[in-house]
């Protein structure tokens, strides 16, 4: 499905229940927070070396999967708010990134050297 | 820009400065608790009635948008990991929403009535 | 109860059910974002200027005080993990922030200059 | 110090930058969520197997411990905030855990059994 197809999927959702009233952008900032926390538990006490393993049990990978989902629909509902797109942030960010981590510089380094002694 | 275009273009970034040994499904999960903390911090100050007027603000804007486009570059790049696609997962939690918030019991209603006594 | 009391109660809490292995630093933060965002889930779609009148339910009130407990516990954890105490931890901070934002300059402003145009 | 002096401590920081027009339980709550995540970025790219290596080092333990402050005095900015006391959520709240968690059962489980296949 396209980008525009699936925002209007979207919004058409929250539409149908009247949800506008409740989504100005510092709520669904917030309810981004309160999603990602979700998304979050799943695999919080999952080792690194044991998440690849873990995501191979069907159960697990579709909690994580319905998660990413409440995110994304969120972020669509923002963007929609807005009055921006999702792949033009996107690749708006991603060209800034391009500046801020040239590939010859940032090669096999943490994306965060402020954090990284 | 079509979402195959545009996961191609976000997981390329990635593989350029070899990040993929950075990003296992925990690692990313952890980062998009963090990129969502900034994107809470952009409104945490303002308002709901002052919102509108603050986005109004072209930088207050750009800030946001970009803090979006972080979460989304790491949510293209979780789905990238587990071998699914953005767009089914939303499509299938739009799915699963229709049956737990049907339109005609939810209209007008918060989304969390465990939360709203 | 005192700090350390209260700390002890914790670190007990957890070692009677063997949960030490889990709680690495890293799954600490993990766990901390999951309990945040469940305590963003209580007013996420309460506006500000609501807030006071919604507190003043005592099933909301309770609801957001057992999320607060959450936080509360992983913080202590983390900072017993870490070898640290979470009074020296605030009052550290709050000494760097007396020099960040000095009252004659801060007063009235938000927290954020950054973000905030 | 006891729990009370700190408290004192962080309402008195605030109130002499007349920052209580902001510190309503909503913004709290968002401001909780960026720290959280700023929390998030210290150790998002380290390895479960490398965190206590990491944290030997003082610069990262120091960033770290500073996140938690961050964290801390919102806690106790809300709690002053809802009229209640942190050392009261946490022993309400282990309580309550300690129903739901009964040692004999939950010893050597992660607390998270409905994500844990």
């Amino acid at each position: 499905m396209n980008l525009d197809a699936l925002q209007d999927a979207v919004v058409n959702f929250a539409h149908e229940r009247e949800w506008e009233q409740f989504h100005d952008a510092k709520n669904l900032c917030m309810a981004l927070a309160s999603e990602v926390g979700e998304l979050n538990a799943v695999l919080r006490w999952v080792r690194n070396d044991e998440v690849d393993a873990a995501l191979a049990d069907p159960r697990r990978k579709s909690a994580l999967r319905q998660e990413i989902g409440d995110v994304a629909i969120l972020l669509i509902l923002l963007c929609a708010r807005m009055g921006t797109r999702l792949d033009a942030a996107v690749i708006e960010k991603l060209e800034l990134n391009t500046h801020k981590y040239p590939a010859d510089k940032a090669r096999g380094l943490p994306e965060d050297p402020g954090n990284t002694p």
